[in-house]
C-alpha cells in the first residue's frame, strides 16, 4: 500500500525524520500537504475527530492514523524491516529514538524559551540565555551519549547489522544541528567522530542519496524547528 | 521475575508514571535507589557503558535495561497486558502516551525555560512569563485534546474496554497539574469532565488505592518536575 504522510508544506521539521526512513527504505508515500496546502492538513486533521492527532506529523496507514514520531517510525521499523530484530535491539532502537526527540524538543526550545506560540523576535534575550546553556552543557551531554552508542554498535550502524530507523533520524539531527548552529557544530564534531560516521554512511545509502538530490528535500528555514539565528551560534 | 526500576528516590518525577502501571497491575518490582541512594543510581548508570541511558528511569528486565517513560511502559504494555489488544489501539494508547510525555517536557520547561541545569531561582522572570503561556494557551490545548481521546473511548477508559498505561499516566497528569497550577486547574477541570472522570477512576482501581495509601507513593515537591511556586499560578 501507499501511506499518506501529513506534515507542514513548507518546512522539513518532525516530518522529516519519518520521510528520511521512508526514503531509506523505498516505502512508498504521498506528502499529502506537499501536493496540496497547508490548510488541507489543517482540514484533514479537523475531521478526524476523537482520534486526531495533537500535531503533525502523522501517517495515514488505511483507516487508521499513526502520530508522533518515535510511534511512526517504531511502526515502520516492525513493518517493513527499519527496526532491528529481537526485542532487546528493538528496545534499544526506539530508546534512542526517543532521546532524538527529546533532544528535539530541547532545539525548539532554544529559540521558544517562554512561549511556544510567540514569536521568536518577541523573547530574544531569553532565547540567547537558553543558546548559551544549550551549546554549552546540551550540546555537549547528548552528542557524547549518542557518541557512546554509536561505538556499542557494530562499528557500522547505531543497532544491529544494517541501518535503522535510529540511523537516518542521527543523520538528520547532525544536518540540523550543522544549519543551527554552524560554529559550534565545527568546534565539537571531531569529539564524536562516530556520530559523524554514521550521519556520512546514512548519506551514502542510495535511497537516501537519490532523496537529498531531489526536490523532495526541503532546506532549512526559519519558520521550522532547526533555525539560524547568527546571533544564538558562538563556539 | 522481579524487575528492577532505577529512579531518584526523592521525587515522583517520571519515575511515578512507570511506578503507576506497575502498581494498578500488581507487577513486582524493586525500586532500587529508594532502598539504595541516589549515588547507588548514579553508579549503575554509569556502570553499563555502552548502552546506558539517556536518563533515569530505566527498567532492568534481566540482561538488558529499558529507558524513556513511553517506552518502558509500551514494553509493559506488551508483556503484562496493560495496553490494548489489536495494533491500531495499541498505537493509539502509546501516542497518547507520548503526548502525556511532550506535555512533561513542557511543564518542566514551565520552572526551567532559559537552563535545565540552572536554579529556578536563576530564571524567575522568564519562568513567569512561559507560566503565563503555559497556563493560558497550553493547559486549554493539552487537556482539551485529552478530554476528545477519553470521549472517543468506551466511556470509561481512553482506548479498549479494560485501564490501559494511558490512563494510569494521565492520572498522574493531572495529579502533577494539580499541585503545580492549583488556582488554575481548579478554574480549568470543570471544562475536561472525561479526562477528570478517569483520573478518579484510576484512582479507585485497587492496586492504585493501595499504593496512594502507602509510603511508596512519594509526595510532589519542588526538586521534581511538578513544582508549586505559588507566583507560577494564576486562573
Amino acid at each position: 500500500m501507499t501511506y499518506t504522510l501529513w506534515y507542514w508544506p513548507s518546512i522539513p521539521g518532525r516530518g522529516e525524520f519519518v520521510r528520511l526512513a521512508m526514503e531509506a527504505a523505498g516505502i512508498a508515500y504521498v506528502d499529502a500537504a506537499r501536493s496540496r496546502s497547508a490548510q488541507a492538513l489543517i482540514d484533514d486533521m479537523a475531521a478526524r475527530e476523537g482520534r486526531a492527532p495533537f500535531a503533525p506529523p502523522y501517517l495515514d496507514i488505511g483507516g487508521a492514523v499513526v502520530a508522533q514520531v518515535a510511534n511512526i517510525l517504531s511502526y515502520l521499523g516492525e513493518q517493513h524491516g527499519l527496526a532491528p530484530e529481537g526485542i532487546t535491539d528493538r528496545l534499544w532502537a526506539d530508546q534512542i529514538q526517543l532521546t532524538i526527540t527529546d533532544m528535539v524538543a530541547e532545539v525548539h526550545n532554544v529559540h521558544h524559551p517562554v512561549g511556544v506560540s510567540a514569536y521568536y523576535e518577541d523573547q530574544r534575550p531569553e532565547a540567547a540565555r537558553a543558546a548559551a546553556q544549550f551549546r554549552d552543557e546540551r550540546m555537549p551531554k547528548f552528542l557524547g551519549w549518542f557518541d557512546a552508542a554509536a561505538r556499542a554498535g557494530n562499528g557500522e550502524w547505531l543497532v544491529g547489522d544494517r541501518w535503522s530507523h535510529a540511523d537516518t533520524s542521527l543523520f538528520q539531527l547532525v544536518e540540523g544541528l550543522r544549519y543551527m548552529f554552524p560554529r559550534r557544530m565545527a568546534a565539537l564534531e571531531r569529539d564524536y567522530p562516530a556520530v559523524i560516521a554514521i550521519r556520512d554512511r546514512v548519506a551514502a545509502l542510495p535511497g537516501i542519496a537519490a532523496y537529498l538530490a531531489s526536490d523532495r528535500r526541503l532546506p532549512f528555514n526559519e519558520d521550522g524547528i532547526f533555525r539560524h539565528y547568527p546571533e544564538l551560534d558562538d563556539r
